[in-house]
């Protein structure tokens, strides 16, 4: 199915919000509060992914959290399938990252670490194996790495990027503050960039 | 203006993009490459704007740059204008954001740190001050800080991110792995988040 990005946004939101959520039902307005969107808007969600279990004194959390895992393909949170990632630059951000906690209760789980500068795979230490950069291709392929979070110094970024581009991994966690070109999705987390589309946003 | 957020994203990337930019001039084909969006997007995009500098050859990169940061209000970045941040919660990723180089040819500068752990701030070293919490409101309000990079453990995240709200602040950049409810705009820039976000991607 294909999903407007807004939307599968806020049905992530939602999705975290009823994993932590003690009630058994919850209503509209209480997605409202947690979105920050109007209820027209959700409603409106709701429709086009044909999501139904709403009665009139709410949505029933179990159920509506079942229904939103599966249109997403989160089943992994629950079913405990492991999406594997691999974090590229160990430095600064990348080198937090190394901490395996970050990931703990997602199904997300780091499986190998990369960088350019070998003295760095050598020293750091890490609950997964930490690689020489140029090792990537072959760690993906043999681990079926699916996603890469990338945080290598912004001067190396696209030259990294395209390297994980031709690995074959689906998509990149940007955390370089560089913009560069790449032909599978990348989505943002660089506290930098954020900061810039925050500013435009209250502007 | 009210800019669509998807057109300002869009937009914000373009703008990193022409300031890396070697070439006098850009063609729709270039841009194409750099956001991953079609041409048409594009142009639909521009005209919304009445971004008009575009000629048969491509668009003047200095140019189209001026007219894009107008339009965002980025002019602060050629300026030298500072929109001063603040990081909330200094362990994990919070404490790297304390080294300010993270931030530097940005507009943005940290101007203080806070964790509610006092003996965090009396330890770790930066180059602006780091306070306890509860000088949150005080300090806000005396520096005329604008955003908060929220890095807390995740179970204070929704008080911490209500007090960020009450101090008076434009938006938070959440780095924690919660979704919280406020009435101010949030940024994401957590990893899990924006693996979630791009797992739901590349489904």
């Amino acid at each position: 199915m294909n999903i407007p990005k807004r939307t599968a946004e806020r049905l992530i939101k939602i999705f975290h919000f009823l994993g932590r959520c003690e009630k058994e039902k919850v209503t509209s307005v209480d997605l409202e509060k947690v979105l920050g969107a109007s209820q027209d808007v959700i409603r409106r969600d709701f429709s086009l992914m044909k999501i139904k279990c709403g009665k009139s004194n709410g949505y029933d959390v179990i159920q509506l959290k079942k229904i939103i895992a599966d249109i997403l393909d989160l089943k992994a949170e629950d079913s405990g399938k492991e999406r594997k990632c691999c974090i590229v630059g160990l430095s600064k951000i990348g080198g937090v990252l190394l901490d395996d906690q970050i990931f703990s209760g997602s199904s997300f789980k780091v499986v190998a670490g990369f960088d350019s500068n070998v003295n760095r795979t050598e020293i750091l230490k890490a609950s997964f194996p930490l690689h020489p950069l140029s090792r990537l291709k072959q760690v993906v392929k043999d681990e079926g790495i699916e996603y890469a979070l990338l945080s290598c110094d912004s001067s190396e970024a696209q030259q990294t990027a395209s390297l994980i581009e031709e690995s074959g991994i689906k998509g990149i966690i940007n955390i370089t503050c560089s913009i560069y070109s790449v032909n599978i999705p990348v989505v943002n987390a660089c506290p930098v960039l954020a900061l810039t589309e925050l500013a435009a946003l209250t502007a």
